[in-house]
């Protein structure tokens, strides 16, 4: 077995080969990884098999679908490769160039990071997915996925490293961790010097260990408790409409709304309209009712769970809303500097100026006015991709696409100069 | 005494009042800030002389001259502050615009940090520095000078609270840390959620700590081995002059060379040129000589100390310059892939081919052709000030200006939109 200390050596290796390597020769490797991925479906299903049967009885449902293979999701996973080779090559982009009184040329260029590791968790798609946008921003990619999802990620990383090779490249361009266990999280996360940047993809507890124990440059990633604010100046239908969407379109994920902040001039009449609409109404159509835990200005208006103090604070990831009723828009302010994880935050209203003072005051990576905190994605920003969401504020921000995977340099062409 | 935490708590409680203030407002309170700067000269220089006493006999006298301030230190840094009120502003810049097909517009939005802690050592009017960029900014700044320094930088600071309290902005904008134990240093690394970013401005054993124990974001300043490689198609006497310059005309600074690579086609006719202009001739003007560590074919051509292995892993800061030769570029390459600090680096050649595949391979923050490794600098790169050379890849390379001090954010307009 490869120690992840050997791998991170090799990976440092392969640098200066993708950095050399140009747009076009990294956009046909990714083509040709992705035919040698449908190439080995059945190695890959196989493996998957392995995986799934060893999970089976530890795990509950919904984690055995994440880690869940078929012919299908592997095709989906080439096309995402293809996809991404499809996209403009965000190195060597000229960022600023000047030139100075004593004739120096100086230019910001964009050049990769180096080398990316990515820790994630048990959806073995993710490999692809990963080493394509690293592949496509120019930088070696260490990768370490969960322990439960080894061989399909080992698979996939078999199949993807014949296509570097048909493509000319260093197969030490995309690295998989052989070590699953926790040391080599922690071995990741300490490698000084051997790795650019960091992205923990997973649970709260990951992102934690990462911030804690992480020597090496890392960035913060997902965890998202997102507000939605209903102004006095709010239309309600809209309001109606985008809490829904925020909470249950797909509460599993990030950008979905887990706390619901009501003016309460509005309270008395926008309250019932939102226990109609989520819990008692149209929730009949979509079989899971929301739970409502409110606060004791909300729950003196509709009936609802109490919410504890601690609900304000909880990424639920599931059918749960908790609600209070604020004053003013200060109020809502004030709670959501003291509650939001800065990823995605809501007003909905018709005033400009409380708009205007929404957005001023809310520090978060994609604060909104009058649209669903679900619009947080690297796809619906328009990046035609995305790495992971940033929730902090040194490098990127919000949804990561090919350009926030780069770093920039200066280069001064000179005749001489001397200072 | 107010301990850090209580300090830090009162700083996020300005971030907003900061954020809210425009340019014009952030600029005329730092103008109000250099004239009670100056207006409170006799108190600073009184405290700075109490410093001054208690450090005589404990310090080196290159140290006492950092800490010393007289009326013509103290006015250069209230002109700073002024220059850094004249500068554009780099808070609410729409960095990119783009209205999706269902109708959101997002833009996205240049912001304050937030709470920029800096972390310094013994030059008082670093506080004053500091605290000007990160006015300018929108930042709210926390200063953490050195012990020795205390007394000065507690002059300032209470100078510029009152030159912010006169523009109507809150005086926690500016704080300076009161407490200067190494524990402070270490709260301030580690108090994840009260600091934005953290900037430690230091020796290596600073930075070090820094990259070790910080849990908050930090960028890596200042550690630099820069090198010049004289090619085999170099322009000798260009090649002397850039050598010279980056070399002696500084020594003190992260952006002198530290290591000099020869190609070996020209090492016999450009050593013994080297060591007349370093060692023997021109050195009589500067009275300091070079000394000159030489590896083992370069002590073959001309003489000099012999060069450790650990003489190219130092930063000497000092009139003492590693030499070595090399086969070829790419030998050259390798050495500076090895030993370079990733600051600043430099080709001396007339060869297009060799210019090129050197600022594509060397990975660091600023790549010389033909020119000195000294002009690494915000002034010089024509940002107009600098508050460090960040030599990590995330977030700043290089000089670090106002721009720098910034994140942004989506702010995404919409007429309802859901997902």
């Amino acid at each position: 077995m490869m120690t992840t200390h050997e791998m991170l050596v090799a990976a440092q290796g392969a640098k200066l080969a993708l950095a050399r390597a140009n747009g076009a020769v990294r956009a046909r490797a990714l083509e040709l990884m992705a035919d040698c991925v449908v190439e080995d479906t059945a190695a890959i299903l196989e493996a998957n098999g392995q995986d799934m049967a060893a999970a089976r009885g530890t795990m509950s449902e919904v984690m055995l679908d994440r880690l869940y293979l078929d012919e299908k999701r592997v095709a989906s996973m080439a096309d995402g490769m293809r996809q991404a080779a499809a996209l403009p090559d965000p190195v060597g982009r000229v960022l600023s160039r000047t030139v100075r009184p004593n004739g120096l040329q100086i230019e910001r260029v964009s050049v990769p990071l180096g080398v990316v590791a990515i820790i994630y968790e048990s959806r073995p798609n993710v490999t692809g997915d990963a080493a394509a946008l690293a592949l496509m921003s120019g930088n070696v990619c260490v990768l370490r996925g969960g322990k439960e999802a080894w061989r399909s990620c080992h698979a996939i990383t078999a199949a993807m490293r014949r296509g570097l090779v048909k493509a000319g490249l260093p197969e030490t361009a995309v690295n998989l961790v052989e070590d699953t266990s926790r040391d080599s999280a922690r071995e990741l996360m300490t490698a000084s010097g051997l790795i650019d940047l960091l992205i923990p993809r997973g649970g709260p507890g990951l992102i934690r260990s990462c911030v804690e124990n992480a020597t090496v440059p890392c960035i913060q990633t997902g965890t998202g408790i997102c507000h939605v604010y209903v102004d006095a100046a709010a239309d309600l239908d809209k309001a109606l409409a985008i809490v829904e969407n925020a909470k249950t379109s797909r509460p599993s994920v990030c950008n979905a709304e887990e706390a619901l902040l009501v003016h309460e001039a509005v309270a008395k009449k926008f309250l019932p309209m939102l226990k109609e609409r989520l819990v008692d109404g149209r929730a009949a159509a979509r079989k899971v009712p929301v739970e409502l835990r409110l606060d004791e200005k909300a729950a003196a208006i509709i009936d609802g769970a109490p919410a504890g103090p601690e609900d304000f604070d909880r990424e639920f990831l599931d059918y749960i809303l908790a609600v209070a009723v604020v004053p003013d828009l200060d109020a809502a302010l004030t709670h959501i500097a003291a509650h939001s994880t800065g990823h995605s935050d809501a007003i909905v209203t018709e005033d400009a100026a409380a708009a205007k003072r929404f957005t001023e005051a809310v520090d978060s990576a994609a604060v909104y006015v009058n649209a669903s905190t679900r619009f947080t994605d690297g796809g619906e920003f328009g990046l035609g991709c995305e790495m992971g969401i940033s929730t902090q504020k040194l490098h990127a921000r919000g949804p990561m696409g090919l350009e926030e995977l780069c770093s920039y340099k200066y280069i001064i062409r000179g005749d001489g100069q001397v200072r």
